[in-house]
């Protein structure tokens, strides 16, 4: 990402700088040359470690690679509750793009799905932060339908969805920039959608069952 | 997908036919395996051909899935002209979901933005088809302010978007069916947007400039 790396490895230190050095290493190996072309080798130069060196703390690639993107895509957006249904998305909203800002967060969201989504703990990290995200999302529907601001029966998995759709679109579909303008149009469209009652449970539909998903 | 390759090459042909059954198979280890996984000769094990019946048609495992993902990604969906907004939509989405429908389907898709999504060739034939959908939103959108049934001001890009996003979220993110409820929503959800004035251009708006894809 920034200077090539030297050719002769630097002395990066033990412990918890070594790891935090493979960790970002890992990460920009990923984001320069997908999963399919990352090797431990690679890893090792960008880091100014030697190869023995991750070996001897990561089994293979897939387990760097692992430890790498669930120690970045580990969420931690709290629940907000601040009265209004605008405010509460807008943070909600805030949480999910400061995670996909700047290089780093680029690269892990990217990566958690690409080839490297496929490892099965990968599928499970994501599954789990997705898990969470939904839930969060519940109270921050309820409690704006108790206040009037939305109408009876929206579905908070449907207004998560609507919020979380367009900038997951620019970031995997079109590559466009996902920044704060993204986050508003996001917002004014799903408040838009959930106050015509276009985001309501929509009866008759099949549950919302977890498919394989042709990722993992 | 199907049954089990032969552990010897079955004979399928020439010309026409290897061509579709080597297309066919690379499509079927892109799903299973995904591109860092595939290989030639894991391709033309499932074809029933031999590894140099690939070799003299294809250079390499690049060629091959560039080969593979364009033909299948092209996009035929006219232009609808229902005279209604709604009709025109759900010919639109159609096309898209019908796009995603199938394994095969499925497969092209997923495998268009993952690693194999970084070949430049793959994202070229992805740049194309986004250039050409939204192209086709045009029309549909201007018709639809013309006949009053949107406000003026309406964006095509904003409304090709929000209807695309949630198709894609379950296609890539959650791996959820991608079905006919699927369309009805993201159509209803994008009519109350757009009429609500929530997918007007916006003013003040960074100039939506294309920029380097992470995934490529």
């Amino acid at each position: 990402m920034e200077s090539k790396s030297p050719a002769r490895p630097r002395t990066v230190g033990r412990g918890p700088k070594v790891r935090a050095a493979v960790h970002a290493a890992t990460l920009a190996e990923l984001l320069d040359k997908g999963y399919a072309g990352l090797t431990v080798e690679a890893v090792a130069q960008r880091a100014g470690v030697h190869k023995t060196t991750v070996y001897r703390r990561w089994q293979d690639r897939e387990a760097l690679v692992v430890d790498a993107l669930s120690e970045h895509f580990a969420a931690d957006i709290p629940t907000p509750d601040t009265g209004s249904i605008e405010s509460d998305l807008r943070l909600l909203t805030q949480g999910l793009v400061d995670s996909m800002t700047g290089p780093i967060g680029q690269a892990v969201q990217v990566a958690m799905y690409s080839d490297a989504g496929r490892l099965p703990e990968i599928a499970a990290a994501r599954r789990r932060v997705f898990a969470d995200r939904f839930r969060r999302a519940e109270p921050v529907v309820s409690r704006a339908i108790e206040r009037g601001e939305l109408p009876h029966g929206t579905d908070p998995t449907q207004v998560f969805t609507t919020l979380a759709a367009p900038i997951h679109f620019r970031l995997l579909v079109t590559g466009e920039p996902v920044d704060e303008a993204t986050a508003d149009q996001a917002i004014r469209v799903t408040l838009a959608a959930a106050r015509a009652g276009a985001l309501a449970v929509v009866h008759g539909a099949e549950p919302a069952e977890p498919q394989r998903n042709p990722l993992e």
